[in-house]
This record gives structure tokens, sequence and C-alpha cells, in this order.
């Protein structure tokens, strides 16, 4: 019997463009053909091709009414299995799942569909958990201090260090730091921290990429990576030492290397993965290159975590206008991703 | 009679790549669709589309024995008319022509020959200055102290601003500050900078690339633009106020923007130029979309100058393997600005 295998997507801020983008993905074929239990024959050999051989259902936490209401205006018919609790039973009764935590009015932005597919991975740590946005101010202003969902997702599994990893067709980049002000990235930016970014890009790429060897390439912080300290010297000071403390564990780590020119040998396969020291280093080269497609990954979860690369979008929310491809990219990487196996939640 | 214009090129470092990247441009066929002389009629009807209807002729400043040097290790002819003074005489004597003010020995690293251009620029501004890659530390190790091209070109011309744009098929980004170490950027990044490198940027697109109502873009500095100051508040700080006052020049100008979806949204063609605030923010994404294309121009100066966007490229300098794709298009791009008509160098 097959592998079936559970990706839980939280719904997103009920006013931005989440639960559009859910309802256009779990509608499209591109996700239909994870779902070989509906499909003939000859398409069920593609679902094979997408999935690894692995069956998928989904359970998405979210507002029953909001996702009703989008799909009318969608003109879409979406009728998951309304759950009870937050398990998919078998699979005869479907594969694709909603449970309600609370309505949307009470799920402060979103906070708590993410609180609870938490809750809900950290039981079935093999299920893959996608995320739609939510927006840092409409949480905030509900009371609770939200940096991200990185930060929570680390805080609330005990995680000592995640990695935020971008992937898009023909580039991945992990960040070293993420949401911090220009002026205050050297603050943040330390041997150790790139060291352990390094470190954990190359066991995500083993581990979720299936790169046996992964090559990695890190940035340096200066134009020109300084020339010769001519402008700055953080090239040597903080960057080659972490490089150097990478090799000596083994990984092949190449650095710190122009950022205008090393995004360009990744693309054109020299590296699996390049590693910024900051947001925009990083994010620049992946939404240039990718804009709809590039999905984020988090590495060092107890379990698999995506999510598509963009925010709320609350300009275009309700408009039937946005964009899905990049949840679509989201669900199909969390399922290659979950193909080294493990126990299962929801398997029959 | 067709009008006759002249681009001058400095060969650059005498052991960089600038030799081998000129000779193979300018034995190469799309640079030979510039000189019409040469072609039959069915090609001079592409050279003119090429041209703008001008005639070119090219003055090579630099070395003669290196370019012989390279020529013969390239296994081509290159065969310039050698000249005594640096100006072309007539057409009929030919089109492309080499002056050697000093042996590469003597040259400083290339220095010498960029000073000479300056000078028959100042005496010819109709001309077109292209100047393959020195070495900042191969000049300043003769003595001179070289901060690079644009630096000592505003200089020599007594331009007051000077604004470095890089040229991509689909995007042009301008630079706010160029090569200044990132913990120094700040110290450097004024409202009156960026509100001047706005102008520079508007005026250039005007003039030389037939953009009769430019769309500007400015990025902000910090990830998603600070969010609400968040991260970082120089977007309302320094940014906004250059903005407002480009706006009351009639300037249209948006942002600050994203710095990391700005440049997709440009390549999607709805801004003409995005204005960079440092260099990695302007040169990720020019060199991850068009890494062999790039061409880069310094506006403000008396007279056209676009150079390749690469370096002297040691490690495969004499290899006979340099890609001459960006001095091509740097030659392309500084005949095709020439078109805005004023008075010719070596015109006959």
């Amino acid at each position: 019997m097959k592998q079936r295998r559970t990706i839980v997507i939280t719904m997103g801020d009920p006013k931005g463009i989440g639960p559009e983008i859910i309802i256009k993905t779990l509608t499209s074929e591109s996700i239909s053909n994870l779902l070989p239990a509906r499909l003939q024959p000859d398409q069920a050999v593609l679902a094979d091709r997408h999935s690894g051989g692995s069956e998928f259902s989904f359970l998405v936490i979210g507002s029953s009414g909001v996702l009703s209401q989008t799909a009318k205006t969608l003109k879409t018919t979406f009728n998951p299995v309304l759950l009870k609790k937050p398990e998919p039973i078998s699979k005869e009764e479907g594969d694709i799942f909603l449970y309600e935590p609370v309505t949307a009015e009470k799920s402060r932005g979103g906070l708590d569909y993410i609180l609870t597919a938490i809750d809900v991975m950290k039981s079935h740590p093999a299920a893959a958990l996608v995320t739609a946005p939510v927006s840092k101010e409409g949480v905030n202003k509900t009371g609770f201090n939200f940096i991200g969902h990185t930060e929570l997702l680390a805080q609330k599994t005990l995680s000592r260090k995640v990695t935020m990893m971008f992937v898009a067709p023909r580039l991945k980049v992990a960040l070293v730091t993420t949401h911090i002000a220009y002026k205050k990235v050297l603050l943040y930016l330390t041997t150790d921290k790139i060291f352990s970014t390094i470190e954990q890009t190359d066991d995500g790429l083993r581990k979720y990429f299936k790169v046996a060897q992964p090559r990695i390439a890190v940035c340096g912080l200066n134009p020109h990576v300084g020339e010769g300290k001519a402008f700055g010297n953080e090239e040597s000071k903080i960057i080659e030492p972490a490089i150097k403390l990478a090799r000596e564990r083994k990984i092949n780590c190449t650095g710190p290397a122009p950022a205008d020119s090393i995004f360009h040998r990744a693309v054109q396969g020299e590296f699996d993965a390049v590693v910024a020291l900051y947001h925009d280093q990083g994010l620049i080269p992946i939404k240039t290159l990718a804009f709809s497609e590039a999905v984020q990954v988090t590495l060092g979860l107890p379990f698999i975590r995506t999510s598509p690369a963009h925010g709320v979008a609350y300009d275009i929310a309700g408009k039937g206008i946005a964009n899905p491809d990049s949840m679509i990219e989201a669900i199909k990487l969390a399922a290659s991703m979950g193909n080294q196996g493990g126990s299962l939640f929801g398997a029959d």
C-alpha cells in the first residue's frame, strides 16, 4: 500500500490573498496531480512523478465562512470535508479537509490558525506545513508580539537555530540575517551565525533536496568583497573564519564571493545554494529571477515547512486576481521534500 | 554624405582581458556592421539599423605590441592603421586606428591610455569613449591614486556630478553610491545625492535613450522598506524627501519601493530605470539577469562613455577564453546613444 501523507495548510490573514490562493491552488490541475485517488491510470503515472510515489491529503486550517465566500467570488467549487478535530481520518472520506479552530474574526489576523497548525505538526511531524501569508502589523495590533512565521515556529518547537531559505527554479538562497534594518545588520552578523547557516544549508540540501555533495557559496558583504580591504574588512574579519570552520567540517564551501556575480554562477550550476548575509542581498536575485514561483523553506524545524515568498497583498485581496503560482510551488516543494521517508500522519 | 563618428576605445590593463576582448570585438560581425564602408549593400541596411544611419570609425588607444601579440595568440588578423597623432584622418585610410602614447610597460597599468583618451575626448566631445577594464590595485601600485574610471573622468572633465548607470537588455539601474563599504553607505547616502541621481537618470533617459516620459523607481534601503519603521527609518528620513523634490521638478518618480521586488517590476516594463542606493543593491539584479551583456554608462560627463560591466579578470587573461559580449554591447550602446546629433570627430 502506498504511503499517504498530509500537507497542513494555514489560511493566513483572512483579509489577505491567502484564502484565494489556497482555493485556486487546491482546485488547480498541478495539485490535483498529487491526489492519486481521483486520477485515471495515465494521470497516476504523472502524479507519481510529481509526488515521488506518495499519495497526499490536505488539511486546511482556517475559516470555513471566508473560504466558502471566496469560492463563491471565484465562481468555483471548494467542498473540503469539515473536521471536528484536526486529523484526517481515512482515504475513503476524501482528500481535502478543513478544520476551523476559531472564526476569522477571532483568529487574530490568522495567528490562531498558525498556532493550531503548530500543535498539529508537533504531534504529526511527518506531515508538512505550508503557510499562507499573515501581516506582521495585522497580528501585532491584536496584542501578540509577532515577528514572523519563521521566528514563531522556531520558538514554539524549541528549535535552537533555523534558516530561512528561498527556492527558485535554478537558485537556492539561505539567509544569515532576515528582517533587520540595513544599519543593524552588522550587529547581527557574526562568524557563528554565518557558520551555522552554512551548516544548516548543507544539511538541508542533503536531507530535503537529495544533493549528495552540496556545493555552497557564501556572499561577501562589501562591493567586490572589499577589494583587498579598500572598502570594508568584514570579509576577512567575520566571513572567512566561518568558511574556514565549515571546511574543517568537510563542507564544500566557496567564498566570500562578490555578491553581484555569485548568483549568476549558482544559476549556471556551479553551486547548489548561496548563503546571503542580509535580506535584500538574497531576496533581490530570487525575486528578480522568479517573482511568481519563489518559495520559502524553513530549515532546522522538526518538520517540513514551506510558504509562498510573497505577503498578504491587501491591495489586491478579494479581487480574484491573485497569482497562486508561489503557493502551488510551495505545496509541490513540500511534497517533494517529504520523500525522505519517516512515519506518516494520516497513513492508512 | 553620411555622418562619420569615432568611438575611442582604451585598451585597459595590458595584463588583463582588455586587449583580448577588444580584438575579439573589433573582428566580430556585430561590430563590423557598424563599419558600412566594408559592407555589401544588403549588409548596409542592417548596419543602418544598428547605427541609426551613422558610419563609425574606431580609435584604439593602447599598446601596439600587446595587441599584435594578442592577435597572434587568438590566431586572428588585427591590422589597425597606426597613427602618430590620436586623430583618424579620412574614410579612405581605414576604419580602425591605433594610437600608442606609451608602451604597455610604461602605461601604469593602462592608466596613461585613459589619460590620453580623456584629452582626445575633451577636444572631440562628439566622439564616444569605451573603456576596457583596468585594476584599481594595478594602477595604484604605480603611485597614482586611482579610485575608478568614473571618478577619474569626472575629475578631469570638471563634472560636478556623475551617475554610474548599468544597462541590461530589459533593465537600467543607476547607483547613488558606488564603491563604498557596506557600513559606510549611510554616511554617503544623502537626500541631495539621491535627488541628483534621480535627476541625472531622468535627464540621461531622455537624452541618450529617447525616453520621452521617463518612469523612475527608487529603492528603499531596509527590508520591506522598513515595514512602517519597524526595521529602519531611512525611507522617510532620507529617501522620501528626495522623491518629493524630484516630483516637484515634474519627474515621474515612484518609491521608496521594496528592493527585492522593484527590479522584477522594471523588467516587466513598469519603469524605465531603477535608482539603487548602493553598489550591490543595483549590481545584483543586473548581473544576475544579464551577466555577459551588461554595460556600464557614465551620465553627467560632457561626452558619451560606456564600458563593459566586468573587471580585468587576471585569472583568465591570456588564455583566449574571455567573453567579449559586454564589450560588444558597450560599443553598440555607445553607437546608439550618439544618435542625438552634434558635431563630429572624424567626419569627412
